[in-house]
């Protein structure tokens, strides 16, 4: 099994981070926390056969599987405009998994920790007769008070999204980048002009929803301005892959108007491509789809339905 | 599966704590930490077929299924010397596991949660062809730079433990109480009289090697002060027992010759019990075992072995 190698370089190479005080080893990791900032605090899981397979076409490699079951916790906390600080892990192994197995499983998880520079705190290791899961506990930090979340949007908010969505589980949902990079520039740049934000996971129309619910808002989105991903391209209906598939792992932001016309003057390209795809609305008005030939449809919880 | 029903309990009835700001129900938990105050970081599992059976003899009910998970990282965040502000549970349902069974776990759970008074701040639940599996990651606090480790045991200093040993797998091990309030009455009177402390859960003789290897210590054990369960009693070598058997989850402290001494005019029994059980020793003394025959035997890493 290697699970004492997999401890080994465990307790040794594990990714650190300056708050970090005690790491792997000890019966609790220790960190000392930067007083002006709140405690981020996500728990995620992945788990053979529902989030990704080992085995047949789509298989996912042990490295993806560690880094899809970090960067999925780096997603949330970019959501929330935080960034990571410190991760601990709990894994558990099918009987009889080949060292190897385990050792790229260590290298998916640590890589994402490592580009990201946070520290892996701690883990717990578990063989069973069962299939592979992994779960991550990830704490991030921002400043005081000011964490993003689904409820602020207001009515006249642009809705801006971080990519081009849809057909992510050909391959984009085991080796996205989780958009806190993009996440840390549009605090800088717009502080408390984002209104909310949530990750694309269930697909663009069910996140739009759950944002709408939390925030008691409606929405519009222009067909026109949603973009596609080159999978969803070459598909017959891109517009469903792109409001459905999920697994985008893109941000979902209502951004004031004032803030979107300072994004428009000021936000550089290799920052990340930012989409603006329509408008927050009154709840009343409910969220509907403009379509390319300007009539407007009521847009479904589950996607996009022709009536 | 009822799991709509557990996120609905899950996001209203969630146990809370002052410092949680964001709670069930978000992409993220947030906490505003008391800035004198250090973050105290756990994450452990439990695995059916490992940790618990739910068939048998010996079996678990779902709710002493939740309550081990949660109280097993409460047990590490007492070997600290910290509280708990809040935790997250990831857990894994076989399909088509009753309503009733998923609400009895999450009752187990939160029965925790509300004993030590802090949070559920977040949770994630999956399905799988799998057994059952519950990974519970914990928030505590403790003051700065004040947590209890494992190494900083000095030669000289009283060994301690908080219970008594052996035959925890009887029952116990599903029901036991973190020993969190007499860490804090420990951590109340004596401060930085504690040097080391580890959670008893591979067996006494194991968990002082651990103790003894971080810290760079030998031991010397006394059979006679060595406090038997009752169920160890029963048993045709109770010593034996108290030694190996493992998950007692009492602490087994290394506490300054001052601090015993304050403890033994100071504490009150109904802090719960202590039992010097022997003294810290030179590495190069090795880890022994004195026989009420005055005999000196070396501890082997596994428990007590007759020589």
């Amino acid at each position: 099994m290697g699970e004492l190698k997999l401890l080994r370089a465990f307790r040794k190479g594990a990714p650190q981070h300056p708050w970090l005080r005690v790491g792997p080893g000890s019966d609790c990791a220790v960190l000392e926390w930067n007083s002006g900032r709140d405690v981020v605090y996500k728990i995620d899981q992945v788990v053979e056969g529902t989030h990704f397979l080992l085995k047949g076409s789509g298989a996912a490699t042990p490295r993806e599987v560690g880094w899809k079951a970090m960067a999925k916790a780096c997603s949330d906390l970019a959501a929330a405009g935080a960034w990571p600080v410190a991760a601990t892990v709990a894994v558990n192994l099918r009987k009889g998994t080949p060292e190897r197995v385990a050792m790229e499983l260590y290298r998916g998880i640590t890589a994402c920790c490592r580009k990201y520079k946070f520290a892996l705190a701690g883990g717990d290791f578990a063989t069973s007769p069962q299939g592979m899961s992994v779960v991550v506990s990830l704490l991030g930090e921002c400043p005081k008070g000011k964490a993003w979340t689904r409820s602020g949007a207001k009515p006249g908010d642009f809705l801006v999204v971080t990519g081009p969505l849809g057909g992510s589980r050909a391959k984009k949902h085991l080796t996205f980048q989780p958009r806190l990079e993009v996440a840390r520039e549009l605090r800088r740049l717009l502080d408390h002009e984002v209104h909310a934000c949530i990750d694309i996971t269930d697909g663009l129309s069910r996140d739009l929803h759950h944002l709408c619910e939390e925030s008691r808002i409606g929405a519009a989105l222009l067909e026109d301005a949603i973009p596609y991903s080159a999978t969803a391209k070459r598909s017959k209906s891109p517009l469903k892959h792109a409001l459905r598939d999920g697994e985008d792992f893109e941000l979902l932001l209502a951004i004031s108007e004032e803030g979107a016309k300072r994004l428009a003057r000021r936000w550089k390209h290799e920052r990340g491509e930012l989409w603006p795809i329509g408008r927050v609305a009154r709840a009343k008005e409910g969220t509907t789809l403009v379509r390319s030939n300007g009539v407007r449809e009521r847009l479904s919880d589950v996607g996009y339905e022709h009536q």
